[in-house]
């Protein structure tokens, strides 16, 4: 019943994509998990249970205020994960009392201000459109890839560090993403595999703002509630064709983001963030 | 950041079959959860996540340690659960030093002792075997019920506070419950649903002790990694079938349970608690 060598960790969650935050600066321990600690960590029955576990490490460069190690439920590590980047944004603020900050993650530094109690706005970078950026397999237009599936086609490749291909369609709640999903992931055309977005654009309701329903097929994980980069990448993709002003609401299954496709090229998303609870971890998970 | 409101909770699972725990004896706000809450509580993204929630109450029974109270994820209580029990037995010796604990519930009053650092024998009480206590809608011998389904047949039907009906195959793992367990849970013989279980019977290791495969179809769950009374009435109808002796090891999804049917009919469960983590809910989920 000892918790005097337990691991304070934070669960927290952007949109219903969920985390287990520890702190790798106040307890080593975080910094040395293997995968298979990662794996138990993030059972949602024998752990505590995430989507993504995050680490907040000492920054290695000093123009950033914390550092944040992201890894998948299986143990992989990850370069990017915009939810997790707000979550962990808001922890920072928090803690230094500032408006604003510098992550320093595997994808580069990103900074992100408070946009209210529980609201964060992140720098997501510059959206990348050279054919060679996706990466496709060859030279395409990025603005119309020559790829289809059932009642998908023409969709827009975009690069938000990772891969994308955004289909415009009629109603993207009634497209089988579950059956057209794997086989679009894995299309030629696409070295790394990408993300597949279906996109609905719909009436706007303020001038220079577009609202688009969006869902997310996501590389290596599935339909998911929300993700950060495919939100980018679709009103990105939206603003190209012409669909949109370069500023939009994303509707997706988890809840709303608001991206905005800056003058340099850079997306900035806003969007919520939510801590459920603070806990010890038993040390028995750990070992 | 505030947790000065927060309400301290426990994670545990038994076999895989986890739970929040909440102490309503420390913290009153844990008596008085609605379904609402108690379902933000449950989800596995936004809340802690959990099969089922458990709170700790005062005893109004003067013979008992502790009462609990016992919610399914969407709020609705419910009577029992074997791998509850021996999460909140394990919390209840841990807390008074004690070897054995009387713990009060909704089915009546349930005797508890330790047998070892994370193992529990809980008496789940009398195996009940007339028709009218499983219930049936019509009287019929249960150790021979004339049901059927695909390839499963003559199931044993055992109430063990709640309705199981026992099917022996030759390889319990090769039937397809997810496609028949619906239709045998709903069979109009059983004017209160069944639990379904499929077993097989294993060669036995030593003498006086049978093994058992199991799986288990848990009424208005589906399939569940296990199922304590599902296991003790197995044991039960595996008993009275002369398959094996009055004592096995009952091999589950999430794990074995030794189940022994005591000679004044009372069924004894023995198996493993684990304590995930220790938390502190933030208040935002309880209001």
């Amino acid at each position: 019943m000892s918790d005097i060598a337990a691991l304070p960790f934070r669960k927290m969650h952007g949109l219903g994509n969920d985390f287990v935050v520890l702190d790798g600066r106040a307890d080593s321990r975080a910094l040395a998990l293997d995968p298979s600690r990662i794996r138990a960590i993030a059972d949602r029955r024998a752990g505590i249970g995430c989507d993504q576990l995050i680490v907040v490490a000492p920054p290695t460069d000093r123009s950033a205020d914390v550092r944040m190690l992201i890894f998948n439920a299986d143990g992989s590590e990850v370069a990017a994960c915009g939810n997790a980047t707000r979550c962990v944004a808001w922890l920072a603020m928090a803690e230094s009392g500032q408006n604003s900050v510098v992550i320093e993650t595997r994808a580069g530094l990103l900074d992100a201000e408070s946009r209210g109690p529980s609201l964060v706005a992140v720098d997501m970078g510059p959206a990348r459109l050279d054919w060679r950026e996706i990466p496709l397999a060859q030279a395409e237009d990025t603005l119309h890839l020559g790829i289809s599936a059932g009642p998908l086609a023409d969709p827009v490749a975009v690069s938000m560090g990772n891969p994308h291909a955004v289909f415009f369609v009629e109603d993207a709640d009634s497209v089988d993403l579950e059956a057209l999903g794997p086989g679009l992931e894995h299309h030629p055309i696409f070295p790394e595999r990408s993300n597949i977005e279906v996109a609905t654009i719909l009436p706007a309701t303020e001038p220079g703002r577009g609202r688009i329903r969006m869902r997310v097929w996501e590389r290596g994980a599935g339909i998911t509630p929300a993700c950060g980069t495919g939100a980018c990448a679709t009103l990105v993709a939206a603003a190209r064709r012409g669909l949109t002003p370069r500023r939009a609401e994303l509707i997706l299954d988890g809840g709303s983001l608001e991206i905005e496709w800056l003058p340099d090229d850079h997306v900035l998303m806003t969007g919520p963030v939510a801590s459920s609870f603070t806990g010890l971890l038993d040390v028995s998970l750990l070992s």
